[in-house]
């Protein structure tokens, strides 16, 4: 996976130094503002501040030079993601948040020239939005293959219907990439689905709701939608990669996915932590004692620094083995990142908020909203309860020749 | 303290059952439309629910019953208030709740006569609401005598001048209890302020902003307000108790007062429990297999199980001290309960949310509500540090004839 | 369960005082010898010790006064316990220690006169030791019906066979209460095995090993045997009980002494926090700055205080239910107290030993004994695992109509 | 630093294949035996044991190849260090146990030709041992400076006195290195203190006991010993590096030594990973259904091999930093690991007795031996709050300009 047009070490750097400069100074002082207003107000702003990424080299750099991004392999990708989540729409603004990141990441590898024509070319402009109808309220997603929702043929075309929820951004995406059984007679129940490019609005298909999450329903780009398909038709050219392939490419998803999330989970983690040592020496609790002096928030600073370092030195070690090997084999790694990070995640954000008093519970710092949201890492992309299932699968198998362990 | 017209054991068990009944087929069904309505709407709602409390025997349990309550010592109230923490709003509803149960308190006790015709007594009769201004954004809730208010005695008027923030339920209030320093120039640092009674609006009075908590800014009483004084003025003798006491007044309300939301907190323990053990048994993971088939979310069930348990006697434990031997006696026991029953609570919530999945996020169950606002219960009225601290040196007295630690 | 000859408040609180000071002047003297001297040496010591008992009335406090003891109740046997755990000779001196003590109680409650004259009286008395031969290396004992150890009858004997270890103070009893397998073909699979008095030493029996036990072998009574018995005969009036309720007498013996247990252990978790506390104060990390004054060191003793006071709540509330109400009617709190306790000391032992730094290490103090041998507290009687289990099923009953849960 | 004739990787695999079989198919084996065996027994066969680690080219693998090993450097030498962690005499078997290794370093680094002729040559050669007395039971170890020995010149000699323990390895050891105050005037107080290489035994010089460490006393090389020195002579050559530099020196000594431990642990950890994983697989609850199938289980085993891999991966960052750039460069990155590795090893045994139930408890496997004797992990060479504070101190710094915390 060696990318021909990367750049070089020093080039990285620069490259590093150049978003860290636009986060600080540009992305932290609208945060607030973009944080706490409506998403109709906030898509101009962010637009603008689009074009200055763009203009500064960060646009979607993890596609290749060719659909106008900056050729990052992953390991170079996820030192500039942690760069970027050190406030909540840095990806956004250089068009690299998820689904979108994932729906052109499949797109690239899989997609026919007229699905990229379609579908990918006007996402790597930025020009629209998309989303990934996976998740169904009935049924558990440490299952993947149970699914209601179907894709029947008729003649050139499929007829989904279906019933689907955390279809984040689904409010105003230009089109859906939706899982559904094709398949349901197969033998093999990991081959009967397909991944389906969906335009959208479409006859047949509702948006139910933004999904009330942590207390907000959000909007745009920021929402979670509850969605159904009703007997919505499409082309059958608009199955992505091969009939039958849905998990395959989820996986293909999953994979590079979760490290994305990791990597900008210690960009928050990192946020976090400077906030909270600010807050150690400005806060006094007497005239000229501040609250760096007590030991407690010292060991809240200290174990979260080192929890940090762990996390970024496995989640390198996940990248460049995935940059170098493929996703197979950074299978493991990429379990022990999701469950440990998004931990270390929770226990850092959780620290700073107690650091910061009364003053963490309001909405005065990003620290709430991440703690809301954020809550949602140890969930999404499988729960950590599965990442250590699938973990200790993989340890016991030397030891246990013939038979696996129920879960 | 031995309550003469309280309830027998049996009337007790009358009225819990009767809480019992009212939370769960009457608040439980509108709990939703009332966490997610805005106040306007809400109120009328609840003006009504109020009635049905009234009906029931349920209002102002803690009350004398010349005030219309129950006469509930603290160990039996205890119990009630578990009852109605079930549901966001129990204590709303049976006029029980912060900080007009506070106010109450101390105008029962501390009160004149006039003081009580002109602010207690509509409060009993949930006619007005009230608030409690102490906290300021400048000074660390941990050392209270940091405190930059002002009231200035001209002639027969205290002039007041201040900025507070956690003025919870300010918005709508008829009357808040300001925590101001009178008397600066006092040697006991204890001694320097007092508790004034202001009625609400009155000129040099701003309520600046609801502030946004964890994602909400709320309304009404469930709401919390930043407030300016800037040269109210009122009557001299609308100070609560004696002037310069206003510690000893804080003191007096806070001790009851960790009582109350610890109890509180255990209901929502309990119905976070209820919701567990539900989700446990209908989600399934696979046809026939059931999320409670799994061993991490059956000892999510018992260790919350055994840590409520622990959690509950510790606090009735600390109630019936209190009620029988005074608030003196039971310091101790309340800095226990309010670092235990705060952290019991974070954990059951975090693992209801995590049995729930992506459910646990939305705000279709009340758990995500508690989650985010209930992170408040380890910061307000004392910090899990400053109980620990307190609790250290007392055990550490006996040991250190002379010298404390330093904190 | 009342006890007719039960002390009264006031000659309880006279007994606990007498035991204190007991313990504090007489026996923490002599400790350090006594944990790390051979059995041989310490055994006239011993003797001596509990003549001293006996004469200040603390012999067998939980016997009946016909058999030489104080009658006490389970909930105030539990707060003398609680004094004697103090010191790891405290129940030996006082002759109830386990396992004699479990052996008196399922003597006194099933056996025969006969039976009580051979073995209960010289017990009582203190004249001999007994053992209780139960676990077998290669069962676990989370499931109690994996048994290989067979009892044939033959005529009016039966003949034993099997392989038992973790026999406690096998090494020099007279006896043994051994489990094994009666009724090999009884369809309820819990009635196939009966409890057996064999005396000790018998042909057949071999004391294989002292066990050594986390560095040490002991001996006498503080030892753990490996045993066999290879065609021991015994009459079959040696059964205690019923043929076949082996089982149920074992329940009947292990819920009171999972009481004892966890009685003990906040005995010992006082201890700790004593030490604790001492260290603190005494040692100085710089002239005239002592340990005490570090926050953390202060959040140890904090955390430890609420967990011991929780601890010692749960405790009485089970051995009261248990007094009042019988076994059956506390067997969840019972399965509260075997977690709660064993992890609470396991965590305040393990803070001691961090606030003594290398001294902690040390045999200088008892914490290093603990520290190792208690670790045990987490796995006899039931591992957490197996509790965690007990509770979280009958958790899940009320909602769990017809099926119940996997483990 | 690089290493001249250090092997390359292809030789680095083939030493460390040699290493971990000689590990399982030769140490591993005796491991119990030498375990509870007394010294005097156990000293002729790990004698011989040493020569086969010789012949295989094991032998002093920090060494240069000018005395006897195979200069590797410290990245490579770590990943040895794990292999041989595997078995408590690993290290010791091939020459790089603590603390003769620290000895060897420094000599190497700081000894005149006849010092390193005198004391270093031999010990190479594994003739003899030596010790580092540095710790006072008086005094605590975080706060090095409070330093009671002293060594006063008399002419050409310096004469020692002063009391020392957890002097490890005394029993037996042909010299030590001595900490001792020279310079008691020196302003600056890091400069006050030499080390002093005293020939052993000497007159003046008593081994007062061998401190009992969790019930073991132990011999030889395995012990930690209280010692005095009363008026011992060496010749004021037998300073170590420069006169008043003992800190410099022994922070020279610490930073290698911290990451030594470190990568020991982690050879136990992965130990106590396999006996883990064996035993689940293996261990019946009924029959056809062993540990392995019990989630809980499982989740030790994921948590644990997490973990292990980000102790791993830290401890690797670390080691490669110091061997490149210097133990300076590598301050932080070593406080983090020493905190890190310490608490992983101490939970992963912990799990790891669990899962093994009565058996772990023994010292029929080598986790007990473990359990006890590595608790000192989180106390020696910093305790983990020691190392907190520094971590913290450095982080604040930036935030902080003029100020800094106090502890």
């Amino acid at each position: 996976m060696h990318k021909e047009s990367a750049p070089s070490a020093a080039e990285l750097e620069a490259l590093l130094a150049t978003a860290r400069t636009f986060v600080r100074e540009v992305l932290v002082p609208v945060e607030s503002q973009l944080l706490h207003g409506a998403w109709a107000q906030n898509e101009p702003v962010l637009a603008q501040l689009r074009e200055q990424a763009r203009a500064l080299g960060l646009w979607a750099p993890f596609l290749p030079a060719s659909h106008g991004g900056r050729d990052l392999p992953l390991d170079a990708y996820a030192r500039l993601s942690e760069v970027l989540g050190w406030t909540p729409f840095g990806h956004y603004v250089c068009n690299c948040q998820a689904p979108d990141v994932g729906n052109m990441e499949l797109l690239l590898q899989f997609g026919t020239d007229d699905q990229k024509a379609q579908f990918l070319e006007p996402l790597t402009r930025g020009e629209i939005r998309s989303c990934f109808a996976m998740t169904e309220p009935e049924h558990a997603g440490s299952n993947p293959v149970m699914m209601s929702t179907r894709a029947v043929r008729e003649g050139n075309e499929f007829v989904i219907t279906g019933h689907k929820w955390f279809t984040s951004s689904a409010d105003g995406a230009s089109f859906a990439v939706v899982m559904a059984v094709t398949d349901p007679d197969e033998a093999r129940k990991h081959f009967r689905a397909s991944q389906i490019l969906v335009p959208l609005p479409t006859p047949g298909y509702t948006l139910v709701r933004n999904i009330a999450v942590m207390g907000e329903s959000g909007g745009g780009w920021a929402s979670h939608a509850e969605v159904r398909f009703d007997g919505v038709r499409v082309p059958v050219t608009n199955v992505l990669g091969l009939q039958g392939h849905g998990f395959a490419l989820a996986q293909e998803r999953l994979g590079p996915g979760r490290i994305h999330h990791c990597m900008r989970w210690i960009g928050i983690c990192e946020r976090a932590f400077d906030l909270m040592c600010r807050r150690a020496v400005e806060r006094e609790l007497a005239p000229g004692d501040v609250l760096a002096n007590k030991q407690q928030v010292q060991f809240w600073i200290a174990d979260s620094r080192i929890e940090i370092h762990a996390a970024r030195l496995m989640v390198m070690d996940a990248a460049t083995r995935m940059a170098h090997h493929g996703q197979e084999a950074a299978r493991e790694e990429i379990a022990y990142i999701k469950v440990f990070v998004a931990n270390t995640l929770q226990r850092v954000l959780d620290r700073a908020i107690q650091a910061h008093g009364a003053l963490g519970m309001t909405d005065d710092t990003p620290l709430a909203w991440w703690y809301r949201h954020e809550r949602a890492a140890r969930i999404y992309d499988g729960a950590d309860e599965v990442h250590r299932t699938v973990i200790a699968r993989r340890a016991l198998k030397p030891y246990l020749p013939p038979r696996t362990p129920r879960e």
